[in-house]
């Protein structure tokens, strides 16, 4: 009940038991095809450049900005979180420059302030966090995309920890690229990062004037292998997680995104009401709260790390300590994928009264 | 039996299945003092920056070379098959200068080209492949390390198919930086890349003037996770993935360093001998052929995919194709880990018997 991995459903473990195949024989190519027809399902797309990053979330952010940014290239990044900081940490590593939208942690980015970023400079994209992993925000993102659109940018969004557990619509809202993981509310295990581009940030990677600086990531390479008649090698894709996520994907969708979602909503408000009752405090806002995540305050007098500590060890229970600024005083509970569970919700309840 | 992926042990397989824990629990950090524990051991290294990159072996290519070099920087780089070239292509998009030594696709680079290209510049390392995996060569590296040393530069080797299928002696034979890959012949899954850094080559990361240009490979940031008292949150490791690669380290030390390559030699031998009597020619000198790699000629009036597509429609074997210039003209057999085994051995011979 940490901010992921989740659990794991057993036949997702079953399915990645699977006897491997090759990276190019044919029934491998058939697991490649199912999963990005259901990453395109879950995304709510059509993008034909939709696949998976044969490596952690932090690896699809890093894809999808050395990608579209060339040495010199403007950026917008918001930053109201740690995810907010890597980005703009990896933009400066492109040689491209950083326009900052900051906003206090536990707060969500404001329009206005990204009106005036956007026309400050000549942006190239702009970049955001859909659920800020480390604090528990939701940021609400259709204005946002707007305000991108007619400064002409690409809309850039990190949904590692939203993706399959609240909406996200890829085609509707307007995003350009977007990069998630698998270990959160998919409830795969972690190291693969589901990404899809739009044809908009197709035409920018084929009108690129220098070389991708990585070549794990290079899109223009890693899409033949992909997509395309003759599916060339590129790099060996990791079979046995393939396999999980192809069931993970397939239990998301028999369940259906609306239920999942109202799963998580009511699991979220279940967790909610009993740490309130225990004198817990939210630390976002009502209506910007991440079902999935739960960042709380953690109460005066009570030793963090001790507590987490004990329910690790007596009840076997993870709860994720807080970042930066919020390191010490704040909590963050998952309630992801397998993990949004009333049993988990009245298990961690339990534990913590008597623990406190 | 193509070039990789290798069959996995069902040992392995059930380790992959195990529930997850976090990326932070003091479980898998555990999980991760072994893995670093047995890979220094199959490396035969006492190097303490000896970990695995959470992304496959062209990650840990990558790894090395952005880690080391810097805009401006001068690196030798031995080509005689695909991977060298790879190699070229990363050092050109870290900005540096590649000075080429080459050799013919099928023969082993010689040191006296070696010792020319490294005169004729200010070279900041020389990275060379040990087990050529698109033509089945095994690259001699203790002459080159030296010359290498005596140049200055530190000396960078392309592990990925040697390393647990023949000898690999990562501190007596003077190797700075090494990556391989999980799933040759160590025989678990593909997706992670084992990495070791010796002190001179940490000095040299310690003492860059510019960032990394990936942050997910940069070991400035990934050894405080892998090591170190603290054991920083970097990136979400790949859990099950790693629970996999900690049985099949098992799995050859229990087996034997030296009896797993003398198995590997026997098989290949085994291979070789039955191919030869079926009218088959190697690709390499008798003294340079990898065990775990067999590369030979397509004999005239063949069809190379037709077979093949048979072997693996008909037999369920994958044997390899050739790459660039030998496309169409030689197969690479594998003998990797699990899959260097007699019976898969002699099911090769009897079904090409059948099919040719």
């Amino acid at each position: 009940m940490g901010p992921g991995p989740s659990d794991v459903h057993p036949r997702v473990l079953r399915a990645m038991a699977t006897p491997l195949v090759g990276h190019l024989d044919p029934e491998f190519l058939v697991v490649m095809d199912d999963i990005k027809l259901m990453v395109q399902e879950t995304l709510q797309t059509k993008n034909d450049l939709t696949f998976v990053v044969s490596a952690p979330g932090s690896a699809g952010m890093e894809t999808c900005l050395v990608n579209l940014l060339e040495p010199g290239d403007e950026a917008v990044i918001c930053i109201n979180g740690v995810f907010g900081n890597r980005m703009a940490d990896i933009v400066e590593r492109c040689g491209a420059k950083v326009i900052k939208v900051e906003a206090d942690w536990g707060k969500t980015i404001d329009p206005e302030a990204v009106k005036k970023a956007l026309a400050s400079c000549n942006p190239k994209l702009l970049a955001i966090v859909h659920a800020e992993t480390s604090t528990g925000v939701l940021q609400p993102l259709e204005e946002i995309s707007k305000l991108t659109k007619n400064a002409g940018a690409l809309f850039v969004v990190d949904a590692v920890t939203s993706y399959c557990g609240t909406h996200l619509k890829v085609d509707e809202w307007g995003i350009d690229a977007l990069y998630s993981g698998s270990q959160k509310c998919l409830s795969a295990p972690p190291g693969l990062s589901p990404v899809t581009f739009s044809q908009a940030a197709i035409d920018v990677l084929d009108n690129r004037k220098t070389k991708v600086q990585s070549w794990f990531l290079d899109l223009t390479l890693v899409k033949n292998y992909w997509a395309g008649a003759k599916r060339a090698y590129h790099h060996t894709a990791p079979i046995s997680a393939m396999y999980a996520m192809r069931e993970a994907l397939r239990i998301v969708l028999e369940e259906g995104l609306e239920n999942r979602f109202a799963r998580h909503q009511k699991n979220h408000e279940l967790l909610r009401d009993g740490l309130e009752s225990l004198g817990f405090e939210f630390l976002v806002e009502k209506q910007y709260r991440l079902p999935m995540l739960n960042a709380v305050r953690i109460p005066e007098g009570v030793n963090d790390v001790e507590v987490r500590k004990r329910l690790l060890e007596e009840y076997n229970i993870e709860i994720g300590g807080g970042l930066g600024p919020f390191a010490g005083k704040i909590w963050r509970i998952g309630l992801m994928g397998e993990s949004s569970d009333a049993n988990h919700v009245n298990m961690l309840l339990a534990a913590l009264k008597d623990v406190m």
